[in-house]
């Protein structure tokens, strides 16, 4: 017998759905709908786009053998037939019909056996006057981005402002400052950019590369108006100042694009999330959805999450497909992993921060270590940051996130360990995360073992740090009295701090502890430093078994402190 | 109360150890004994202190800040007191003494609490003359690779032959024809390098990568003889032939130190590894056993395993360390992850091979695939190669191998499987698997889920994959009639290969395929190929729904043939 798929939207999941239930079921018929004549483009590349990294849309548009995904294309590579500039107005599931309409206007109703809505986002619009004006842009379809390229190509831009510093923001920041020399700057309501995804320690370090390359931050301020002079942008009004900007851009965020399903009477959540199951159905059993429409569950915390991603989009998309030919196909949720390359380093994560695990009710640390990302014998090697969550009370690891290099081992092993995170793995599952090594690799004692020992250690009680920001308060601090700073590394390092410092600083080598431990102030708080947070975490055993415990250990070193801008 | 624990051999495993237990146990005395002067070292790094990228021995002896780890390094920096020059001789279990030898040959007898062993590994000796020939080499120690690096340095090493073609036998290859510009030649009894640890595809693209270097390879060959003049070795005589040579270095594999342990009548397993528990203990559960001289659980197929790596010596030392020091610390097992560099490439994997899941006795197959390790749109990219092994009752992934650029995604894919395998994952639980995606270092749809996904439509019999072996076979025996290629790469790449052999090849790129299906012979053995195995494999789908199904699809496609070194 054969049947009668619709799609409605084209873009990531409609698209692998539509494939993927046409391979499976080759008699069926499948209608894949769209209300842009642009379909099926790989939307995570659009920044790469606007920098000129990818220098023609039709690239995003294309398979990795170059044929353009076009209606030719999936008529005939893939047995689909597409109709582009369509929108779908209604559902009428009791008849089983849409309503579409086509750009001429004309509507008609069209039947199906199995629909999917893959309807996607939409960007969120903040409240407030100007977002209509010429050259503001969001970045929510490749037309949009079209519009911006067209825009900068001109080459009057010079000035631009960014409105919010998550994914899009930052990866638009520096497409924009990286190759079109734009002077760009980036307001952000938090007071960290990557709020949500990881702590202020990280989100400091990824900053400071970013004002290295010329990218300025407006943290903590609000957008309160966009002034516009004959129609066309001309500067952004935040709560503290006034921006020139010829070009806006706005990434406060996306939201689903749920209202057919809403007015077609299927579940959907607070915030306009579609429900689903784990098959991907919606609560019409012949309904499906899946990509930025949906939520899913959080494999974390068990509870419903967001992941507007491309690639999730993907996954559910052929789950989708194979549900719609009568499979059994389950998509179970998502940890949220991510990564976003910021000029020549990267950020990552997966799972819960320290802030989301606190809100999420979990009474949880995130540890902090940065350790080379190789053999450190071996000659090519850089030092990598990773935060690891755990819950105090369960041990169990949480999320993991990570800074480093573009190319260091970093992107590896936020994944190594974010693809275990559904199964609840402990901190010592990861103490012994079995990672592949050699010296051009990782390390014997990798830096993804070594931060779940740190965190044992912490549990244990033998670890007590200091993250970057506690540090830095005492440093802001430091003529208080209260503070007293004992330098564990090599005396050629060390002595150029206690000379600058010499009432707060004190150079005492590792390795000469032991026979000056009369030298150590025992009335003061002693926060103790090293390159990297190895030594000073032995002198903090050391110290302890003198009965000198009022010590925290500089978790990422003075080398954290230097990733985040820091001079003393 | 305080305690005195002994840990004989100071190299990964027992070094760690000490030290942990130390940190723990501040009262505590611990006496690390080798019978070398030369002690904690990074063993993984020989190849590359040979190769030259590693200047100094010392730095494989020396830790991240630079400080060798010599005697004085762990008295003052660790508080552990070590013997050098001292063999241990035997254990009296009863009385709780090891009998031990120092350099000058005075015994004496030691009492322990705890006693560690980490006797470490020796080189298989294989059953040969000459192995006693100045210049014949095995790498086992620091100080053997002492001599390499001396001998090659004098410049009068023109030919070198490795015997065996395993981790250490390819890493000393490229140690030594890359930078020292020897001409090497390797031999090794299997028919494929890297035997066991991945399948014959997979290495045939690593050997291809490694002649391109200037590296020989003699495969299913054994060594019969090394042949001497004047005490020193000249040249290797194989059951095929003879090669010069004026350094020999034989790798055939290793084998534990365990004598020490049975003498003392603890549990040794055949092949002489010694038995202990999660938490490392032997039989006597006052002495713990870690690093190459133990086996430990086989994660996959919960049978004992053998893994002699610094990474889980590494792993087992600290987990040795915290159980002598009374905490409950557990080393599960390992599912074999490894990595190894071979010029500008590398070859990772985890878990079973197609044939070592044979041997375990599953009925398993390999499914392999070739993907860019980015967004295909991303400029810079490179296609990679990814096997999934699955057993094709349960639909379980037992392992994982790749290969790939040095600097490729390929090690973060394999790590990413790694990690979870001893979860047990199901083919559809690495479809899913969420790695953090963004164009600069993943597909939306990556190259592991693509993998897993063809192992699912494998096993639902949508997909029969033909591997770069039997293509060749096919391939080899193209004039007997049978077989037929059908080219579905557009038509500028496939007519060349059809202008070449228009009897057995044919050109219908996979969008004219519905069209042209009348062109398609019923008569023959179809073989589908595309560039990367994507569209071979629609085009075995598209097939099937007009009844042709005597059909294979090139899993790795001419993208697999060409790192292979195939020329057509």
């Amino acid at each position: 017998m054969s049947e009668k798929a619709v799609i409605i939207g084209a873009v990531a999941a409609g698209s692998k759905a539509a494939c993927r239930y046409k391979r499976l079921f080759q008699d069926a018929e499948v209608i894949l709908i769209d209300q842009d004549t642009y379909i099926s483009y790989g939307g995570c590349g659009i920044p790469y786009y606007v920098s000129g990294d990818v220098s023609d849309e039709k690239e995003l548009r294309s398979t990795s053998f170059h044929m353009v995904r076009d209606e030719y294309f999936f008529r005939h590579d893939k047995g689909v037939d597409v109709m582009t500039g369509t929108r779908a107005l209604s559902i009428d599931r009791d008849k089983k019909t849409i309503r579409i309409e086509k750009s001429d206007g004309k509507q008609t109703d069209i039947s199906y056996d199995k629909l999917m809505l893959a309807t996607g986002s939409r960007a969120k619009r903040p409240p407030i006057a100007g977002l209509d004006l010429e050259n503001v842009f969001s970045v929510s379809s490749l037309r949009q981005a079209m519009g911006i390229k067209e825009q900068i190509t001109t080459g009057q831009i010079e000035k631009a402002v960014i409105i919010g510093a998550g994914f899009i923001g930052l990866e638009m920041a520096e497409a924009l400052s990286d190759m079109w020399e734009i002077e760009t700057s980036v307001v952000e309501f938090c007071d960290q950019i990557m709020p949500g995804f990881v702590s202020r320690n990280l989100s400091g370090m990824a900053q400071h590369r970013m004002e290295q390359n010329g990218v300025t931050f407006y943290l903590g301020e609000t957008v309160e108006e966009i002034i516009g002079e004959n129609g066309r942008v001309c500067a952004v009004k935040t709560g503290k100042r006034t921006l020139d900007a010829q070009l806006v851009i706005s990434a406060v965020g996306i939201e689903p694009n749920s209202d057919l399903a809403r007015d077609a009477g299927l579940e959907v959540a607070p915030g306009g999330f579609i429900v689903v199951n784990d098959r991907m159905q919606t609560s019409d059993p012949d309904i499906y959805a899946g990509g930025d429409c949906v939520q899913v569950t959080n494999l974390v915390t068990g509870k419903p999450g967001y992941y507007p991603l491309g690639s999730l989009a993907n996954r559910q998309g052929r789950v989708i497909g194979s549900n719609m030919a009568g499979k059994d196909s389950r998509f179970k949720g998502a940890v949220g992993s991510f990564v976003v390359r910021l000029f020549d380093s990267a950020l990552a994560g997966a799972g819960l921060t320290p802030e989301t695990a606190a809100r999420e009710g979990y009474d949880a640390i995130g540890i902090q270590v940065g350790q080379f990302d190789r053999a450190h014998f071996y000659p090519e090697k850089e030092i990598i940051f990773l935060e690891l969550v755990v819950d105090k009370k369960t041990r169990r690891v949480l999320g993991i996130q990570g800074f480093g290099g573009e190319a260091s081992g970093m992107y590896a092993r936020v994944n190594a360990v974010a693809t275990t995170l559904h199964y609840h793995p402990s901190v010592s599952d990861i103490s012994n995360l079995e990672l592949a090594y050699s010296p051009p690799f990782a390390s014997a004692m990798d830096i993804v073992n070594a931060v779940a020992n740190a965190a044992e250690n912490y549990l244990d009680c033998y670890y007590s740090p200091a993250h970057l920001e506690d540090f830095l308060e005492c440093w802001n601090d430091r003529d208080c009295g209260k503070y007293f700073f004992l330098d564990c590394r090599a005396e050629a390092d060390a002595k150029p701090f206690e000379e600058k410092y010499p009432d707060i600083w004190k150079s005492i080598p590792h390795d000469q502890l032991e026979n000056r431990i009369d030298e150590v102030p025992r009335d003061k708080i002693l926060i103790l430093v090293c390159n990297t947070g190895v030594r000073s975490y032995e002198a903090q055993v050391n110290l302890a078994a003198h009965g000198i415990t009022d010590t925290v250990s500089l978790g990422t070193g003075i080398a954290g402190m230097k990733e985040c801008g820091m001079r003393f």
